[in-house]
């Protein structure tokens, strides 16, 4: 972790703090011990880089009480959903985070702790990056770096007429859980069980990135992304991109026993599942005889897949309801700008 | 620049600004119009990744007055010039900045004039990264990707006993920059003529990377870091990083006119700019066969160098003055944590 500059969180007390908690995670030999000015990486022969960077910001992305292990364990993880979308491995990650002077050096073990059992679990080993100090939020950006066979990136714009549209996992459930923890005491949450409410929750807290479906999106996919802003809009994004129209079912989009019920005790819960954001999973669009093979490589893996629509020569996005009508989700996603 | 989840800056606003404000900036093919997840990026053949990231705080790395230009600027070059340190060439940059929200359109305008500028200068082109809401200080994090030929990056912890210690450019002047700024009365600043003062107040704002000096320092040095943090606080670390001991003499340290000049004036700013932050030239450590070479390649750039020292068997720095005595500098470098 280099340092750069006046007023940086530096020297003795910076250089201490690094070595107690990033340090040990950081045990790929191109980290360099976080000691020198940058990180040195490898890459396979045959292969290209992919490079995604998210930041998050506490009280905009998640909330201040959070547990810090599960922030960290979040940050992560938007980044490899990321990379599992455009069927990279991941390679390393850099971590750059402004810790407020109000965090204790007991949070900032469990930051630490969290992470680093994440980038061993999803072999993405600490790199480099920086520490400093800030008078805001708890802000964390993490750059993660991944790999695919050179010309295999499978790509967001590239979506094709006339295939499937293809989501994994559940859809929703980040949502829910958000607005769970928001607003416990509507209907649609007082009707769950306990381990329900618990699921949501969790769901929202952490995603799940899909990179054991890396292979299967090259092999399989036209067009892949993950859904972090929202299922419609996610899928507006990508045919807007790709020159195509689409179609999908609402009744086809994947829910879990959880969302399922708290919609059935309140159903406008279902435009939630559909537009809000935080789900991590992938949404591909695939010829309809790469279907089985996708679904056989996610089913192996513990990850359900569902048809959910199609493609078509055209524009625009249209969600139907169980009965052939018309959804009214509005624009689909929510933007603060 | 993918976004990620809930209560992001996203959908028609994010797009619309990241599409007036960052995609003019981000021509490389592999930044995708940054209208995919992620970025792809091929790597040279024979060479490897050189990976460095550092955030910026306003209000702690730099002035929440400051023109946003000059911020976009300084938080592209300290990134390169720790890739100017390690021998790498800038392959691209992933940005992520976290808005105020009472950040002005113009404001942010002018932060991607100012970045679009320097990276087309540099040759560092914007591949991805994220635009995100903050209640708290503008902040922003760079990721600069860089390459080498395999095997040559320059690293901190290799100085030998018994080479030179050389000094690019001229050290202080930034420190002096900012010290002028926090209290422009002081002595030494009112004895300067006012383009002595804009000197120094520039060399704050704008650091040099050393990007025309990556492949001298390849061929010639042994070890070598950018000076961020001070010079002997920096020269300090790369010391017992490597295990050697190393001595310098303050009068042979490089000072530009108007640090000079000040110095004169106050003599105790010799501290200050022995020790204060942001120089970001470049500290190296090579065998005196190479002084000549370095030397020669740094003047057809237009850089000056300077041998202030050598190293040798055995721990510690000393830093000498004129008449040989130890001159005190405290712990060369400061720490907030």
């Amino acid at each position: 972790m280099s340092t750069g500059g006046s007023g940086e969180a530096r020297m003795s007390g910076e250089d201490a703090l690094i070595a107690r908690l990033f340090e040990p995670i950081a045990r790929h030999p191109g980290a360099l011990g976080l000691k020198d000015d940058a990180a040195l990486l490898a890459v396979p022969p045959g292969h290209e880089l992919v490079l995604t960077k998210d930041a998050l910001v506490a009280g905009v992305h998640f909330f201040a009480d959070d547990a810090p292990g599960s922030v960290a364990r979040k940050a992560l993880r938007v980044n490899l959903s990321d990379l599992a979308a455009k069927g990279a491995r991941p390679l390393g990650i850099l971590l750059a985070i402004a810790i407020p002077a109000d965090m204790s050096s007991a949070a900032l073990e469990a930051f630490a702790t969290g992470l680093g059992e994440d980038a061993s679990d999803y072999g993405a080993p600490l790199l480099g990056g920086d520490t400093v100090r800030t008078d805001g939020p708890l802000t964390i950006s993490i750059t993660a770096v991944g790999a695919v066979p050179t010309g295999s990136m499978v790509k967001r714009a590239s979506a094709p007429a006339g295939q499937a549209i293809v989501v994994t996992g559940t859809i929703g459930d980040a949502a829910l859980g958000l607005a769970l923890r928001l607003a416990p005491d509507r209907p649609g949450f007082k009707a769950l069980a306990p381990d329900e409410r618990a699921f949501l929750a969790d769901r929202y807290l952490h995603p799940r990135p899909r990179l054991a479906l890396a292979g299967a999106l090259r092999r399989c996919a036209s067009a892949a992304m993950d859904v972090s802003d929202g299922l419609v809009g996610d899928l507006a994004k990508m045919l807007a991109a790709s020159g195509v129209g689409g179609e999908i079912e609402a009744a086809r989009v994947p829910l879990s026993v959880a969302a399922r019920a708290a919609i059935a005790a309140e159903p406008e819960l279902m435009v939630t599942a559909l537009t809000g954001g935080d789900d991590y999973e992938i949404l591909a669009v695939m010829a309809d005889e790469q279907l089985d093979t996708f679904a056989a490589t996610a089913t192996a893996s513990g990850i359900g897949t569902a048809v959910i629509g199609r493609t078509f020569a055209g524009e625009g996005l249209m969600v139907r309801d169980a009965l052939g009508a018309p959804l009214p989700v509005g624009q689909g996603s929510f933007s603060h700008f």
